[in-house]
């Protein structure tokens, strides 16, 4: 099985690495000397990874560890992946391979060159699964490509890989200090420079990683419930008054995803409401100005006007970065509101909270220290492989006050060590996945300044696209004036509708060429860019710039791109 | 930088794999020929990788790609990783390895040997990255050891483990087809094939993976109020009358992790309750027998209770698999009377669902299909990697009804694909995570066969130990009879409680006892298995078996380890 034994070339592919001699591992070596018979150290250099010729053809899952001499295959098999998943990284990142090649559902439910997605009986071969790999990134989407830009999380960081690899290697969960030790304390680390960077007094308070901005969102909304009408946990809403929660008409960023949510109206805010009890009435949509910013006096008329009606209002979301516009609300007029009526504000931060890691930038969340609550998705805007979203709560104790189900479960503590440091109680999951490792450890290897470049470089990305286009023929910004954040938002009009009066057909006709280009843009494979209507404004492109890859030859590239399309429209 | 350069030793670190000579790469040979210029195929095998000697001391996350010549050293730093990885893995199943290394919170966040877990401004070198990973797992816990039998989740899959490389690598979401082509395909078809499991007529349905069983109990709940009360959703619980769910007093699998969340009263349908606006007061517990199991008198009587005082019972939770007992209500019972009364029927199949694989043990969910819906927890009996639950729904329809935020989105598709393969209108989460790859290719690779020789593997061990400890001095049994799932539950009596009269000196002294030995085991890192008190039982330890690394040699090891750690209490 093996073609090339240990000896063909020990050398190369067996060779001690460089890192054997760092201080590190001496100061590893020196401790060796003090293991008793178990040890948890697996620094053994001698394991060395050794490839060799394996035939999967003949080998199975059950001959993989921990089957009896598994030892090997499982190493081979590893390898094997590793090379396919190198490979695509590598390919990834070469602008002359397609973003993806698209095939409709039924045409990969037909089964594609022998990838046969049906699930049988028995077992096929490791050659077979690794096949299967294969064609699973084949007819994916590639969405580090430096031109694929159709969502707010994009891009392949490399260091957020290996911690991907390294957390589902560790394979735990982040229910207690017991089973997940450095990542618990990793998680409570973070979310304290976090609040620091929000700016709250010594980084205090308290916070969890959950399942995305939506989740993030609901945690928000469930706190400030907790904070004013604590018995409803017991009680259930009918212990409450009417509630009523305040949120932007525009698309915040935790249900962003691809433009398809907001075509789906997918509002996090009112889907809490609806999951929570309140009722998507009671989410009251604030207007919003031409930028897509919330007005502050329409906040406190609806707030007036909800009290006259005997409704209490309860809680405002502001958002800082908008799906589709990329706007920031005005926090510090919002907090004022709050401030005099006495409601929670939360900020919406998932896209735009990355901002905070910039000094040029972290203006435009002015205000958020004032807060009682932000959500903050570094798998947005700082590349963070997706899933990595942060609730922050600026009062400690109400996060587990809200979700413990029995307050009394720290009286009396008999475990050794300091159960404070356990996750459970706070969380409405129960195994929570590891989130924070990769994020952590991509934290470590830029620093807050490598964070700060990259935003700092989408930013200047965004703008040279919008300087490009903004007085180009065949070009109609949405809204006027230099973005915000990252999004820049616009209608491509091709020859054919360029001399055509203003009206109804005009309109009809613009709203099809977005998806008619997007359409084409997938077909051929060449870059990705969403659109969707907003509003009374037809479908228009939202060009956003969050991956690392992407220079201003690919925003040339797009611009081209879309002209090639849709110029004969 | 590289020590041996590409002519030093061309054949066993360069040379083609087997892979390469199968059909479907002579298939992707032919396919080249037809190639436009951009490509997705990514089996060129000339970029088999190639490991070099790295000095990563002088290396930064900024080098590696998307930088420019960043290649080499991106692939290089992803081999170093996964070199410490797979000597992670081999180690993990090596008894002669600790479990794990305990060290107090306080101690890790002195630091440990050089080991920093604070964040800086500054980017550290990609040699300190690696020494980071290699800590991070050191201090960590082997949730895949042989002896590690903390958690109903345990192990660790290759097959699995090799899918979540893959998944990161792929790093996109289940919001659309458009972005998740393969993964949500993959998805549907394997939900079908779980609700064919179920008994559900042709595996007709609906369903999704949601970030744990809490959460897909959470759906339950929203889904069965949804149906009755859907103007709930929009009027928010004050349409409704006082809704009443009724859920066993034993702990339901969704809500486990460690024993901990036991002692923490952490149930998911409680918390679900509070959460969703009913209250906590409104989850009504039903008794249990002395296996654990819900009487369905006690329901029928607290059906007809609450409805005497004028609630409106909603909801019926059965548990297929509780976390302490194992216990499986009896579902065909509760069925029927879930059905003489209209009561939506959920089966939390967390921690049981499993052994609907097993044609042996199956029988033990009898009357499942007769459920509304069902939480099922590959993650758990099936060993797939954290995490891996699903919610299934017997009406079609129902979830997206429930959780879409715009009914009539439906209505004016401007996608080229068929659109009802987008899945983000189901869910309450916005961003989801890929949960499916990594079961869908352990389902290939296994097969049915092979989870359920797994399953029935797993039960005839707790069985052994059963048997092995129900006769031996200084074990009691906490329920009489052969365990319905791989828990048991009992007590060690160390000799000097031997001879003591029952009462309570014996109970406090008791109730310390699985404690103290567990903290000692987790001090000397041999072996980790839970603890907890249920009811008016003192603490006790419950052992269960999802590791498929355990044999019955560890088993023997444990009650080794339990009595060695023991007898001088």
């Amino acid at each position: 099985m093996e073609m090339f034994g240990d000896n063909s070339c020990p050398s190369p592919c067996n060779t001690l690495g460089f890192l054997q001699k760092n201080n590190s591992l001496e100061e590893k070596g020196r401790l060796a000397g003090q293991k008793n018979l178990l040890s948890c150290d697996n620094s053994d250099r001698d394991a060395r990874f050794r490839r060799t010729e394996t035939d999967f053809s003949n080998l199975f899952a059950r001959d993989l560890l921990p089957a009896k001499n598994g030892e090997e295959p499982t190493i081979q098999f590893l390898l094997e992946v590793v090379d396919i998943l190198t490979n695509y990284v590598k390919k990834t990142f070469d602008r002359s391979t397609k973003v993806l090649d698209f095939h409709h559902p039924h045409q990969l439910l037909e089964g594609m060159e022998g990838f046969n997605l049906e699930l049988s009986d028995q077992p096929e071969s490791l050659e077979q699964i690794l096949v299967d790999c294969r064609d699973t990134l084949k007819y994916g989407v590639r969405t580090g490509h430096p031109r694929f830009f159709n969502q707010l999380s994009s891009g392949l960081d490399i260091i957020g890989l290996a911690g991907e690899w390294l957390t589902s290697t560790a394979n735990t969960n982040m229910f207690t200090y017991e089973i997940a030790p450095v990542f618990v304390l990793m998680e409570q680390l973070t979310l304290k420079k976090m609040r620091e960077m929000i700016g709250w007094p010594s980084g205090e308070g308290d916070g969890l990683f959950s399942p995305g901005g939506a989740i993030s969102n609901m945690y928000s909304v469930m706190i400030a419930r907790y904070k004013y009408f604590p018995e409803v946990k017991t009680k259930g809403m009918s212990a409450a008054p009417r509630l009523v929660l305040f949120t932007s008409e525009h698309k915040s960023c935790s249900n962003q995803l691809s433009l398809f949510e907001s075509r789906t109206c997918h509002y996090s805010i009112k889907k809490a409401g609806a999951a929570l009890g309140f009722g998507t009435e009671n989410v009251i949509l604030l207007s919003t100005d031409e930028r897509g910013r919330v007005i502050p006096a329409d906040l406190e008329a609806k707030i007036i006007d909800a009290k006259q009606k005997g409704y209490v209002p309860l809680f405002v979301n502001a958002t800082a970065g908008s799906t589709v516009y990329g706007a920031f609300d005005p926090i510090n007029e919002i907090a004022d509101i709050c401030e005099k009526y006495n409601l929670w504000l939360h900020v919406d931060g998932a896209w735009g909270g990355g901002l905070l890691m910039s000094r040029k930038h972290r203006h435009k969340l002015s205000g958020i220290e004032r807060a009682n609550s932000v959500t903050w998705n570094p798998h947005k805007m700082m590349g963070v492989p997706l899933q990595c979203s942060a609730i922050l709560v600026r009062e400690k104790g109400i996060l587990a006050g809200c979700n413990s189900m029995c307050a009394g479960y720290l009286f009396q503590p008999d475990k050794q060590y300091d159960v404070t440091y356990d996750t459970g109680d706070k969380a409405i999951q129960c195994g929570r996945h590891v989130d924070i490792f990769k994020f952590w450890l991509m934290w470590k290897a830029k620093g807050t300044i490598g964070f700060e470049q990259h935003i700092d470089k989408c930013l200047d990305l965004s703008q040279y696209l919008y300087n490009k286009i903004k007085n180009r023929e065949g070009y109609e910004m949405v809204f006027d004036g230099v973005p915000q954040h990252t999004n820049v938002c616009f209608w491509y009009i091709p020859p054919s509708l360029r001399g055509m009066p203003h009206g109804d057909e005009r309109r009809e006709k613009l709203h099809r060429v977005a998806p008619k280009i997007k359409a084409m843009m997938m077909e051929s494979g060449t870059t990705m860019v969403g659109y969707q209507p907003q509003g009374n404004k037809v479908n228009f492109f939202r060009m956003v710039v969050s991956n690392p890859a992407a220079t201003q030859s690919d925003i040339d590239f797009l611009i081209d791109e879309i002209e090639r399309l849709g110029h004969d429209l």
